[in-house]
């Protein structure tokens, strides 16, 4: 059998860092969500680009699919092994490998976590800041395009990613992008690979635009009456052009589900968690018109946290969200959705989606970088009740076609693995045929995560 | 014949929006720079996006070559029809088609060019950042990537363009990219179409970001005593993240043409020009950290414009640097070098440029948008002479393989063309030949811009 042919030389080359223990499968074939388990024959651990390189060889020989897997955060189902084969768990290459303070970039390989390297970076005075809530591979957050609290300032992985290396579906290894600021050298490789979810290479090392630690810091949490004036306050501030770092937005139900999981005494009231960062005057003004437009959307008091771990309390509540969500209904799974919109649209789409949630018959707190008009809806489905799963799948689905009529996408940030694939075609057109074009172009035996982003073949 | 087929059912199609007319052809065949004239067949002007799909499927039935041409700005031989065939001249779909202030963007056809759109955004307090220079086309902007002076605060291309409407070589129409702020919805198409120089699709509309108008700016220039305190100025005020909105290099040589053609009365020596946008306060505040950093660095004098046609004036006289520096040796041609390196790589990148160029027997005055860590050498050189083009060729080659060695990239913004086709291999090895995978798979008959940018095949 082909697939066990291809664990044989793995296990040849790899000795002991290949594994087919049912524990290790198993930790390898679950998902955050809803999608059911689905173990891959093998777990392979590489220690450096040779080494993925000759196991990317050595798959292709025997047409085994290859699976890349980083921290297992990813929300589409993204990281398992549909159609059996080896998924290649990058926690070995973890290492820091250059910080260029001068230049404010970081080369790392791809099994490096967001906290471990801003952990490495806490002495330059530098940090990396997409933050996706979840402690995630760095590698992963590539391949998923991975974005969060702070890219309505600093950008999603897009932005942030400057140069690549990796290893393609025949075994070649290629570096993408530079380390200069900007290159109009042809095509952007980089680009393409980031957000392309290990469905054409494998990345090896990854090369990170930094940015300098604020000089202050201001962050604050405040209730709103309704949801309708907290996304107004969210749509003024963005169109006043007022330099928000973070700008989150949670609805009632997710105040209570804080206030029960974390200990939070937060109103049963929408609210707004806001961070600003900047010169010390910069950001104390900027936290203070942005106090201004709250106050005139009926804010119900502005409560700053000014204190370094009043802030860090904020943060890790808000990136706990999901968990205290899913809480909230014990023995629940959820299907997250996760539409982006342009501002102007931000209003008609949270409250259309909140109208249709409170009509169902299944619980969905939202939550979301609202600053980016992005947000989620936390499906929670009783995984005994088939029905629930499919009125979830209805609800996104409603949601989904809305935020495509008005200009958006299916997915912000989560990407598509295989929860979003049919909304591909809606979105994309013929656009989606020629991403699977360049799939077959680059990987003709479609080895690298099959039946993932692009349409199954 | 082929291409005169082609002809035939192009002129059915458009009648006398057709023209094989001598002047018409040598108008599209002329290059900025040093490439011979290289007339195409026919040039074409169609009025929307069906009629370019026509035209690319007519051409495609009978093999022809299509360019597509914007305003004829670009500098590596782009628009050159090398292979014969059509040219699609864009600038009657021109329209600006949809600004939407309450989002910060605009939907556009091709042809319009920089200063046009600028010029319909007035009365929005929003404006269209990136500045090349020239007053080229979006669309020509878009398809190399271009940056300019702007762009060490607003970014290129690549970060200013959220949306793609594409004619593909095989007739099909797709929509690339969103209006959303982000999405991970898939490949990033386009990201892939900006910077592919018309290799992959003829871009029949855009969708661009716009930036609110600052409240304040705050622009100078100054002088130093030799270029390498210059550029220790720059990677200094880069580092301290200082936003500059624009941070430009001469040096003495181009200080002079701008004395010699733009009546300008700056010292015989190396400048900065710099341009500071934000709040009344805050790009004050920001000037003058400047001012004492260019002092530290022996700076003689920061002077300020500060009326707004001081700034007009300013900015259009670095504008017309290559025509400036054309003019200092009358008669000759130009060939451009573009390399863009890490900031920590300036200082040595530009110094060895300069003692290249004195040893060798021809001019060449350096100018750059420095705060990128990039920068051009003009090197101009006798046509009558072919020595001379092959000494350029040889500082040029120099040149790149520094930048290459230094972690930079041969081309910072002028992209590829035929000017840099022989430095793509050292610059991106197997990725190069992925690019060419890439081309292969989205234009199977090589149609689209021939002989640019990919492998010739």
């Amino acid at each position: 059998m082909a697939i066990a042919d291809a664990i044989g030389d793995l296990s040849s080359l790899l000795g002991e860092r290949v594994s087919r223990s049912k524990p290790v499968l198993e930790a390898h074939g679950r998902s955050e969500t809803h999608f059911p388990l689905t173990p891959p024959d093998a777990v392979v651990w590489p220690d450096n680009t040779q080494e993925v390189a000759h196991i990317m060889r050595i798959c292709a020989a025997h047409d085994c699919p290859v699976i890349g897997w980083g921290a297992g955060t990813s929300l589409e189902g993204q990281g398992l092994a549909v159609r059996g084969g080896v998924v290649v768990d990058f926690s070995r290459m973890n290492a820091v490998l250059d910080i260029r303070q001068a230049d404010m970039d970081v080369t790392v390989q791809p099994g490096v976590t967001r906290e471990a390297l801003n952990e490495t970076l806490r002495a330059t005075g530098l940090f990396f800041p997409v933050d996706p809530g979840a402690n995630a591979s760095i590698g992963g957050m590539a391949m998923t395009r991975a974005s969060g609290t702070t890219t309505v300032r600093y950008g999603t992985m897009r932005d942030n990613v400057i140069g690549l290396e990796v290893v393609l579906a025949d075994g070649r290894i290629i570096e993408t992008g530079s380390r200069a600021r900007k290159s109009a050298a042809g095509y952007d490789l980089t680009g393409l690979m980031v957000g392309s979810e290990g469905t054409l290479g494998l990345v090896t090392r990854l090369t990170l635009r930094l940015h300098g630690l604020p000089e202050a810091v201001h962050a604050g949490i405040c209730a709103f009456p309704d949801m309708g004036s907290a996304v107004a306050a969210v749509t003024e501030t963005i169109q006043m052009g007022l330099p928000a770092a973070r700008l989150e937005f949670v609805d009632a139900a997710t105040a209570r589900a804080f206030n029960a999981y974390a200990g939070a005494r937060m109103r049963d009231a929408p609210h707004l968690l806001v961070e600003f960062h900047g010169s010390t005057a910069g950001a104390a003004e900027d936290a203070e018109r942005f106090a201004e437009i709250a106050e005139d959307h009926g804010a119900l008091g502005l409560e700053m946290a000014s204190r370094a771990e009043d802030r860090r309390a904020l943060w890790a509540m808000r990136h706990n969200a999901y968990y205290a969500i899913l809480n909230a209904r014990p023995g629940a799974r959820a299907l997250v959705t996760d539409i982006c919109v342009p501002i102007s649209a931000l209003p008609e789409a949270v409250e259309a989606t909140q109208r249709d949630i409170s009509a169902s018959s299944i619980p969905g707190p939202i939550a979301g970088h609202v600053g980016d008009g992005n947000f989620h809806a936390i499906l929670l489905v009783d995984p005994n009740d088939p029905g629930e799963l499919e009125e979830a799948k209805r609800l996104s689905h409603r949601m989904t076609e809305r935020a495509l009529a008005l200009g958006g996408t299916c997915t912000g940030e989560h990407g598509v693995g295989m929860g979003k694939l049919t909304f591909m075609q809606a979105e994309h057109g013929d656009g989606w045929a020629v991403m699977s074009t360049i799939k077959r172009a680059l990987d003709p035996q479609n080895l690298l995560n099959p039946g993932k982003l692009v349409a199954s073949n």
